[in-house]
C-alpha cells in the first residue's frame, strides 16, 4: 500500500495561475484516506515562499515542511563543502542563496534561469567551470509547460550545453536524483516501497521515482504531458491517468481504500 | 605525399585581428612546394566576404574559391529541399541567407550566434523544432579562442541543448562532417589519401579529417589548443606542432620536399 504519496506541483496541482481541476479535491481525498503527502517540485523560477503562497491562494492545505525543492539540498551541499555559489539562476531565486556564507572556491549553480540564460551568463559560467568549479544542477528537466500553454526550454538543455563545452559532470539536486525522492519519503517515516509518485513528467517524475525504488509512478495527462510520453522513457509509468484526481482515485482503489 | 593541404583559419592563420607568427610564410612555402591549399573554416560569426577581407589585409594570398565555409553547403541543402531558413545565427551572418528563396516549411539553421543565443531565440527555435522542423548545424564546435585570449562557447553547446530538448538530430554542414572535408579535397582533383589537414581543434579539425580518410592531421598548439588536447579525442593527431609554420615544415620534410 502506498502510505506516502509524492506529488509534482506545476502541471499536476496547478498550471500557470490556476489550480488543475479536481486537484484540491484529490489532495483532500489523500488526507481523508490517511495518506501522507509530500510535494516535490523542480521549479526554480521562483523561491519556495512564492510557491507556498500560490498553493495557499489556490486552496491547497499544504505546509512548508511538506514541500521539497532542490535549493535546500544544494544549499546544504554548499554549506558542507564551503563552496561559494556562482549563480546562473532566475533573478527571483537569488534571494534563497543570500545567506550562503561560502568563502571557498566557486561552484556553478544552475536553475531554470529563463531570460537569464543569455550568452554572456552562459559563457561566464562556462569559464568558471573550465577553471575546475563543480557544476550543480538544481534540476535537469528538458521542458516545462509555459504560461502560454506551450512547451518551453527548462534548465536541462542549458546544463547539457555547459557539460558538453566544459566536460564538467553535473551534480543533480532535484528530480530524478534518487536521493531527492528518498529524502522526501524518509521525512514521512516510510520506506520507498511504501510510496508512490504522481507527476506530469514521464522522465523526471515517473521514471525517476521508479528508479529510486518507489512502489508506483502515475503519469498524468496534464501539464507538460505529450502523446506518447508513457512509452518514451524507462521505466515506464505504472499507470497513466487523465489528471491528479483520477490518479488518486485509482491509487486508493488499488490499495483497497 | 600530401598534394593538398587543408588549413583551418581562426587560431591557425590568424588569431583575433593578427596573423599567427609565421603563418604567411607557411602558406608561401606550401605554394612554393607546389601544394594545393584549401581553407576550411567553421567560423560563422561573420560572412565569408569579411573573412576574405581579413585574410587579404593580413597578407595571405588566398582566393575565395580556396575557402570553404559551412554556409554554402547549408544554402545548397535549403535550395534543394525547398525549406525556409529559421535563423539562429549571428546578426552579421544573416546577409548570406538573404537570397534564399525558401517558401517551404521551416528548417532551423544554427551557427555561432554569440549574443543572439538568448533564451527567447533559443526557445523560439526549440518550438519550431518541436513542430518537426529539421535542425541544421553550421558547425558544432564546443569552444573557440575568443578575442580576449580565453575560450568561449561556440555553437556546439547550444545545438546540443536544442537536440536534448527536442530530440531533433542535427544535420551538420561544417567540420567534422566528412562530406565537408571531401568536397574541399575534391575541388583540387586529389583523393583524401593525398591530403593533410592542419588545425587547432583536435576534435573537429584533426580527428574529423582523419575520420574522413585524409592521410594526416596536424594539431597546432596555437588558437584554442589546450594541454592534453592531443590525447583527448580519437583518432589522435598524426603529429603536433608549435604552430602552422612548424607543421608545414614537418609536413614538407615528411614528403621529402
Amino acid at each position: 500500500m502506498a502510505q506516502t504519496v509524492l506529488l509534482d506541483v506545476s502541471g499536476v496541482l496547478y498550471q500557470g495561475s490556476r489550480a488543475v481541476p479536481g486537484a484540491v479535491q484529490a489532495l483532500s481525498r489523500l488526507r481523508a484516506a490517511g495518506r501522507q503527502v509530500r510535494c516535490l517540485t523542480n521549479s526554480t523560477r521562483q523561491p519556495k515562499r512564492r510557491i507556498m503562497g500560490k498553493l495557499r491562494d489556490l486552496g491547497f492545505g499544504i505546509q512548508p515542511e511538506e514541500v521539497f525543492t532542490p535549493v535546500a539540498a544544494a544549499l546544504a551541499w554548499l554549506e558542507r563543502t564551503g563552496h561559494s555559489p556562482h549563480l546562473l539562476v532566475h533573478p527571483a531565486l537569488e534571494e534563497e542563496f543570500q545567506d550562503c556564507k561560502g568563502g571557498g572556491p566557486p561552484a556553478v549553480v544552475v536553475g531554470d534561469a529563463g531570460p537569464a540564460f543569455c550568452y554572456e551568463n552562459m559563457n561566464r559560467a562556462f569559464r568558471v567551470l573550465l577553471e575546475g568549479a563543480p557544476l550543480l544542477a538544481l534540476a535537469d528537466n528538458r521542458v516545462f509547460m509555459d504560461e502560454d500553454g506551450r512547451l518551453s526550454l527548462d534548465a536541462g538543455p542549458f546544463i547539457k550545453a555547459l557539460e558538453f563545452a566544459s566536460a564538467a559532470k553535473p551534480k543533480l539536486f532535484g528530480k530524478p536524483d534518487p536521493e531527492f525522492f528518498r529524502a522526501a519519503v524518509a521525512s514521512t517515516g516510510c520506506s520507498p516501497q511504501q510510496a508512490a509518485m504522481i507527476g506530469d513528467d514521464a522522465e523526471s517524475d515517473v521514471a525517476g521515482a521508479l528508479a529510486a525504488g518507489l512502489a508506483a509512478g502515475y503519469l498524468v495527462r496534464t501539464g507538460k504531458y505529450r502523446d506518447g510520453d508513457e512509452t518514451r522513457f524507462d521505466p515506464q509509468p505504472t499507470a497513466t491517468a487523465a489528471d491528479v484526481l483520477e490518479a488518486v482515485d485509482r491509487l486508493l482503489a488499488q490499495d483497497g481504500a
